[in-house]
């Protein structure tokens, strides 16, 4: 990796943001790092943790000489960070600076900063790392997390070429693999593949704790049951904004789950061992050959 | 454990009778391992890997001189296999042998029992192993599948008080933890617990996998869609009977577990990002605090 990123500003310095600029000081990709945020508790601690150099809990002021922004906050938050950091550029006459981000979802995304940076839209390349563990906050963050994990960026017609050339670069640099596609396809496999399934996990566990004797049943809950729910466990403000920022996708394929439980629902109050087979064989099947 | 068996006999050497084997050996509190079972090729296997000392496809003569007689087959052959050991018993007069089993339900479980082994089924004790990976056979077996897991003994009022003693020793030299309770009871929270889980994650690869571009959205499939649907990769057949064999139960959650995720779809269908987030707030709370 040649490209070296002289000026980084890290705005979110958590799971995401910090594992980010561990990954690029581990592999000598940038030199210098600020980090931005609300909470300058946050800051100090990834301050202390050696993931930023300095920081400020004024946006506009952090992006002052900012060759390259990365934005990894909760995706409720994006659109006022976005202000900031455009009255930033503004006020400091920084028109160089890429602007790239890790939300979940990317046809929103992308329509805010295409309405908040206006012409300067072009050097934003929309972007989402597909990584993250159950934990946040920047004492999560480790530079190995993006080590042979996929990288999808959105970037549109308009987007400047060489800004998604240098985003792409720096997270070469991390050790992903990085894989462009447009922005509703995105959202679509995304839906599928995390949405639904966190979804899907926060349900299970929300529906047993309704359960008169809730203590008893997690004491039987073996292997199984930990990693159907280890997503449970996922930042519920995270989530929410995920969910409300990938709305129609999310709710097609919740329709579909439910067709889907329903089916099998019908199959066993008949009797139906043969259909409850086959459903089982196909899911193993398909597991077993996409799942390593 | 002063407990030592002189002659167990294990009909179905798969990941459950075999590490049952494995690790009585380990714990030196068994003398001698009949295995027995359909499949000679699994029998023959299960020698080769020291789980068993010799075996017979003939039930009712691998029962002749058992102390103890282990039945971890798929629930739905359950009923076949007691009959064949009822017809041996009474063939070779052995009126010592203490049955027990590892079914994931246990009402229907010793409803068969009572039926077929009937004054004699006071030496029959229902039991089920909370423990399991999703691979099966005897080469999936290991001797350390009970350490410190739990399992459940659901005796009724007219059971041997010393053929539950026997079975409990047995499964504290595996090194499990021995718990009774009343089987309809161990069927409503394995429902919950296990049964549920795994009908999700069947659902949902099976789902999935009807997506016209089912290649690319597994691509994308990162840790938490690994997790939850590991057990979608578990035993299609063994599957199907649980389900079978604990219809109401599980039909009871999953009526349930569909109202929970009408109350999201409608949620995020409306927009409340307030309801979304208390639904994911309090799923993190419980699996945080119950699940380690």
């Amino acid at each position: 990796m040649a490209t070296k990123i002289n000026n980084l500003c890290v705005i979110g310095t958590g799971l995401i943001g910090g594992s980010l600029c561990l990954s690029l000081r581990k592999a000598d990709a940038c030199q210098h790092i600020m980090g931005a945020g609300r909470s300058e508790e946050t800051l100090i601690k990834a301050k202390q943790l050696g993931i930023i150099d300095e920081y400020s809990t004024d946006i506009s002021e952090a992006v002052k000489d900012a060759d390259v922004i990365f934005v990894s906050v909760p995706l409720g938050a994006m659109k006022a960070v976005f202000e900031k950091i455009a009255q930033g550029l503004q006020k400091h006459n920084n028109n160089k600076a890429i602007i790239t981000d890790a939300g979940s979802s990317k046809q929103q995304v992308q329509q805010i900063a295409d309405e908040i940076f206006g012409s300067e839209a072009v050097r934003f390349v929309a972007g989402h790392p597909i990584a993250g563990t159950e934990n946040s906050g920047p004492q999560a963050a480790f530079a190995e997390l993006y080590d042979a994990r996929r990288v999808i960026l959105t970037p549109t017609e308009d987007t400047d070429k060489d800004a998604v050339k240098l985003v792409t670069d720096m997270w070469l640099a991390t050790g992903a693999v990085v894989e462009t596609m447009a922005a509703d396809h995105h959202d679509k496999v995304l839906a599928a593949t995390s949405h639904l399934p966190h979804l899907i996990a926060y349900g299970l566990v929300h529906c047993l704790e309704n359960l008169e004797d809730i203590e008893e049943v997690f004491r039987y809950a073996a292997g199984g049951f930990r990693d159907i729910s280890r997503i449970a466990s996922s930042d519920p403000v995270m989530w929410r904004d995920i969910c409300l920022n990938n709305q129609q996708p999310i709710l097609d394929m919740m329709r579909r789950y439910r067709d889907e439980l329903d089916m099998i629902y019908n199959a066993l109050e008949s009797g139906d061992g043969d259909k409850l087979i086959e459903v089982f064989e196909h899911a193993k099947k398909t597991r077993d050959k996409f799942v390593h």
